[in-house]
């Protein structure tokens, strides 16, 4: 396998555990009375619906955090929570700039970073990105991904973007992902693909064990891809 | 002073010392040859008009990287070196993206970025900041500047860009320079302002030892800058 010279990370159930971060913050807040994972599923289940407007041309883009929040106040009423106000809305969209990594990743990430170029290629915005970053203590080349492009994955243009801002091709460039649509859509624009399993994504047993489609790396893990990768 | 959540760095001749860099760099390649301090001198000479052209909508946004190579190859005559080929030409571009920080610099960014976000505010394109950090072991929160906002400095949309991206307001974000045509572009923006002292930044005593328009802050080097933000 040739190696490529930069990788571009899905964040959101590859680098971070968004369902346990999510459930663990809402039941510090909410104690009891908010089954913490079963926000975190309605909550992510607005995510893909809320892109697709945008990705199909229906709106103009706009950031993650806008769609995070918009999302927010469409599920608050099925939790009992009809009652927050403006503040606490905005302090709860803040939650997904906090995600948890896997326990692995972070020092995954400082092994990989060591021979190839690290950024993040995630629909979320640069600023949900820079608050991840501090709070995992992630060291990223640049940050790519959706807001850079205006646009949310898998359109292709997304990758193609991050692409050229590192004036790289496609295939010196490769997309990690727990997810094979990503990499799909990933490999149809030129770029090289590794999958992470993430069994446990969507609750226990609930998540891409191995890719379902053709990749160039299937990792247990982002260790198992540093070792793959030769760092 | 309120202080600033984010600081925005010029880098050219505030962080990076383009000319001993590119100097020596030309030096190394080319011995007694080549004077590499007027190389430099007159590679930077082109540096401004080459922008204006886009500022001014002459041209559409192209990267500083192209720019470089433009201007490389009107200066290679002046010097004898128009006989260099097209790898040559490219590696020399490519100078850019090595250039050695000042002194202080890469501790005082250490320093700085325990307390507030960090990011170049540089008219240098993506890949280029991407090599520049790598080379001298900087770490961003996020690369701003010219490509994310596909104009050049001094136009206030590259700085209002930056503070965007970030979700931050004006007046939130510091610009960090040498130099106090960008310090005034920047204050006339919103954002905070601090001149960093490079008095030999043109060669012995040719350069900015003050700024010369007010500022939030007039710092001898990136250390006393550090010190007077609390860090």
């Amino acid at each position: 396998m040739n190696r490529p010279l930069a990788l571009f990370f899905d964040m959101f159930g590859t680098v971070v555990d968004w369902r346990g971060s999510i459930g663990r913050a809402m039941h510090a807040r909410f104690g009891e009375g908010v089954d913490g994972e079963a926000f975190a599923d309605a909550w992510r289940a607005e995510y893909q619906p809320a892109m697709q407007r945008v990705r199909s041309g229906g709106r103009g883009f706009v950031k993650l955090d806008v769609l995070h929040r918009e999302n927010l106040d469409r599920i608050l009423p099925r939790f009992g929570l009809d009652h927050l106000g403006e503040a606490e809305r905005a302090e709860l969209t803040l939650l997904w700039h906090r995600l948890d990594a896997w326990p692995e990743a972070g020092l995954a990430l400082r092994r990989l970073g060591v021979k190839y170029l690290l950024a993040p290629m995630s629909n979320g915005n640069i600023a949900l990105m820079v608050g991840m970053a501090r709070h995992n203590h992630f060291h990223w080349d640049a940050i790519l991904g959706a807001e850079i492009a205006r646009d949310y994955k898998p359109k292709a243009g997304v990758y193609l973007a991050g692409c050229a801002a590192l004036d790289l091709a496609p295939g010196q460039c490769m997309m990690v992902a727990a997810h094979s649509d990503d990499l799909v859509a990933a490999r149809a624009a030129g770029l090289m693909t590794a999958h992470v399993a993430r069994p446990d994504e969507f609750g226990p047993g609930k998540g891409e064990a191995a890719p379902s489609a053709p990749v160039d790396v299937a990792a247990r893990d982002l260790d198992h891809l540093a070792e793959v990768l030769g760092c």
